[in-house]
C-alpha cells in the first residue's frame, strides 16, 4: 500500500491577531509547517503548537520566511546570502528549542512565500538557506517543489530533499504550477481535488492544465488551512487518501 | 589559588548600528552574555560571535531580554508571564542553534537591562524565566544577582544558581548596589576597580559606600564593553587577576 | 434634543490580519478611534479607514498606542516621558496625513489600551501625553475617561476635554469602571446596553453594579466592533438613540 | 554669484545605537534628509533634529525608505506599489508633525538607500512614491538623480524636481555614477571633492571617470556625514563654495 504526507501551514497568527484553525488542522494532516516569528506567529504560538502537534503525532516543521511581518513574507527580499542564511538558522534554532521542550524536534524544513517561490531559480538566495540547513543540522531533510534550485543546491550539499505536491493547484505539462495570475491555477471543488491528492499518492496520473495525463509521485501533498472552506478540503483529502487505502504519516 | 569568571555583554548591535567592540572583549572576558534578538543583536552578529567565542574559548551565556529593539530592552513591560516564559525560550533556542553551529552550546543564561532588573523582586515574572530554563534545558546554569527573587526561584526549581558581582559598582552595607541615581554608584577609576576585582576573587573584604568593610564572593565578576574606556577597565581588571594569582576561566 | 457621538476603534489590522468589520462600523459610529500602526494597524489600512470615514462622515481620531505589536498594546511599558511624547506625536503626524489626504484631519485624540488605562494615574505619562498633543496642535480635543489624570492634565494645559462613557461596562457607586476581574463588569444583552445608553445621552439615571441610580453624561459613548456580535450590539445602540430622538454627530 | 544647496542624511541612529553626528551637520548643509523611522531613526530622534534644523536654519527633507530596520533599507523589497504608497505617506505625515510642532514643515522628499536606487528605473514603485507625494501635498519638490524614473514620473505629475549632484562620486561621461562596484567609484580626498563641488556649482565642467570634461548643474550637492571623516569633507566642500563666492542655501 501506498504511504504519503499531508503538510500545512500551521502557526501562523501574531499576538492578537489569529489566521487559519491550527487546532482542526492538527486533526488532519501529518507535518506542520510551523511559522518561526520572523513573518508570521509569535514564541507563545509557537510553543502551543509544538506542544500539540506532538499531543497529536504530527511532524513538527520549520517554515522559515523572511523577515517581514507586515508583509507577512510574501514580499521578495534582496537580502546578502550570508544575512538570509543566518536569519533562517535564527528561525531553526527558535522553533527547535520548543520542539524540543515539547518532547520532539523540527524534523524538516519548508521556506515559506516570497522565500519559496525565490529559491525555485535564485541561485544565491538558494545556497543561502541550504548552508544555513547545513550548518544548523545536516540530518534535517528539506520540502520543496520539483526541479526548483533549492532541491538541487539540498542534494548537492548531501541534504535528504522531499518533493511535495499541492493539492489545490493546476499543474502544466511539463509539471510546474500553472501562474496564479491564469485562470484555472487554483482548484475549488474538494471532490476534485481529494481525487487528484488519491491519484497522486497511488503512482495515477492528473490532468493537466491543458488536458493531458500527467503523472507526480509526491513524498508529501500540501493543503491549505487559513478559511473555513479549507479545512473542510484538507478533510476531504485525507479522507479520500485513507478510503484509498492510502497510509498517511509523516515523510520525516 | 582562586578562580573567578568574568562576564561582559556581547553582540549588541543591530544592522547597520554597532555598538562595543566584541573582538576586543573576546579577548578579556571568558564568558559571553550574547544578546539575542529581542532588546540587541541580530541572526548575523550571533552567528559571528558565536563562532569567535568558541574559537577563542570563550563560553556562550544567552542575554535574554524584553522584545524591545526601540527600548534596548531597559523599559519594564508589564508582559503576562507565559508570553514572557516563551520569549525567553525563543531567545535560548535561536541563539543555542548558532552555539550548536559553532561547535558549543548556550552554557548559562544571564536577563539583560529591565528585565534583569525587574526579577530581583517581580516574583511572576521571574517566576516566568525560570519556568523558560527549565522547559529548555534544566542543566543550564542561570546568573544574577545574589538576593534576587530570581536567583531564589530558579534555585527552587532545582537549577544551579550563580552569583555575580559588578567590576564598577558601589556596594551598600548590606550588600546590594547604590542606585545609580545616588552620587558615587558608578567607579570609574581603573586602578580601584582592578584592585576590588582582585579582593572579590580571593575572598578579601572590599570597602563598602559607608566605608565600612564587605565580602563579597562572586563566581563571576561583571565588566563593561561597550566604550572604548571599558574595554581599558576590563583588560586592567583581567591582569590584575592575572597578578595576583587567579585563575581566569568560565564558570559554566 | 439631545445629541450624541458614538465611538468605536477602528484601523487594528496588521498586514495580513485582519480585526473587526471597519467597513461595518463606519455605518454604525459617528467617531473612529483610528489605530496608528504602533500597537496595531499599518499605512494601507490608515489610508483606507481615513477615506472611507471622510466618505461615511465619520470624524477621524487618533488612537494613540505603546509601541507594542507584538502585544497589540495592552502590556504597560515604562517609557521615558520624552520617548512616551515623541511616540505619540509620530502617531498623530502620521495618521494626520492620512486624514488631510482624505480631504479632513485629524479631530481628536484617544490613547488605547495600557495607554489608556496607565493615564488614568500616571501623572509622569498623562503629562507626557499631554504635552505631545500640544506641541502638536493645541485645538485637538483629548476622548477620556472621567476623573483620569489625564483629562484633568489635559485641561489644565488649556485643551479641550470630552468624557465618555462605556456603552458594555458596568459602573461603581462612584462612576468608575468595575474591574474587568470582576464578575458583571461587561454587559452583553444588546437590549439592556442600549437602553443605558439612551439613558446616558439624554440626561436619565442608569443603573450602578450595587443597584443604585448613577447619572452619566458623556459626551461620547464608546461602542466595540471586533467581533460579528459586537457591531449587533453598536447597531442596537444606535438605533434605540435615533428612536429616543438623540442626534447622532461628531463631538469634535 | 551662483547658489548652491547642500543636503545630508541625518537622524539615522535608532534608539540607543547612533550614528553620524547630527549637530556637526547642521552647521554645514543647507538641507537634512531626516529619517522617518522606517529604515532608520525613532520619534525621539527626529523631534531633536526637527527642533535643531529650525534652530539653525537648515530646510527638513524627508528621506523616506522601505521598512526595513534590520536592513537600514538598503534592501530592494518587492512591496506593492499600493503599499510603498501609503507607507510614503505614513513617513511624510509623521515627520510632518515634528517639522510643524518645530515651527517648520517638510520642505522636499528624497528616498534613501534600495528605495532610491530602485526608482531610478523601476517604473511601478517610481510611480508609487509619485503618487504618495502627489496625494500627501503636490507643492512638495522631490530631490533625485538626473534621468531617473523617479524624476521623470514627478515631473509629468506636476511635481518640482530638483537635481542632485554627489559630492565624492565618480561620473561616467554619460553623467551616470560610476557603479561602487567598479575602482575608482568613490572618491576620498577632502580637496578633490571641495573643488569639483565648486566646479558643479558655478557651472564648470568636471573630470569624468575618462578623464573627459562633463558639465553637471546640480541645485543641490549631497555629502556624506555618517564617519568623522565624512563631515571634515563635508567641512571642506562648504568652506571652498563659500571662498569661491557661492551662497549656500536651502533649495526649497
Amino acid at each position: 500500500m501506498s504511504t504519503i504526507d499531508l503538510n500545512s501551514d500551521l502557526g501562523e497568527g501574531f499576538g492578537h491577531w489569529t489566521l487559519g484553525d491550527d487546532d482542526a488542522l492538527l486533526g488532519v494532516v501529518t507535518s506542520a509547517n510551523v511559522a518561526c516569528g520572523f513573518h508570521a506567529s509569535d514564541p507563545l504560538i509557537m510553543r502551543r503548537v509544538c506542544d500539540r502537534a506532538v499531543e497529536t503525532g504530527v511532524a513538527i516543521g520549520a517554515q522559515v520566511g523572511y523577515r517581514d511581518l507586515p508583509g507577512f513574507g510574501r514580499r521578495f527580499i534582496d537580502i546578502e546570502p550570508e544575512a538570509l542564511a543566518a536569519d533562517v538558522m535564527y528561525q531553526l534554532g527558535a522553533l527547535d528549542g520548543f520542539a524540543r521542550a515539547s518532547g520532539s524536534r523540527v524534523r524538516y524544513v519548508k521556506p515559506h512565500g516570497a522565500l519559496y517561490n525565490t529559491i525555485v531559480h535564485h541561485e544565491e538566495q538558494a545556497a543561502a538557506v541550504v548552508e544555513a540547513v547545513t550548518a544548523y543540522d545536516r540530518t534535517l531533510p528539506v520540502l520543496g517543489l520539483p526541479g526548483s534550485a533549492w532541491l538541487r543546491l539540498a542534494g548537492e550539499a548531501g541534504l535528504t530533499t522531499v518533493q511535495e505536491a499541492f493539492a489545490d493547484r493546476a499543474y502544466t505539462p511539463e509539471g510546474t504550477l500553472v501562474s496564479r495570475r491564469l485562470p484555472g491555477a487554483v482548484l475549488h471543488d474538494k471532490d476534485v481535488i481529494a481525487e487528484r491528492c488519491v491519484a497522486m499518492a497511488t503512482g495515477q496520473p492528473v490532468t493537466d492544465v491543458e488536458g493531458g495525463s500527467l503523472t507526480i509521485e509526491p513524498a508529501s501533498i500540501c493543503v491549505h488551512g487559513d478559511t473555513p472552506g479549507a479545512v473542510e478540503i484538507a478533510r476531504a483529502v485525507r479522507e479520500a487518501l485513507t478510503a484509498a487505502g492510502a497510509t498517511l504519516q509523516p515523510f520525516a
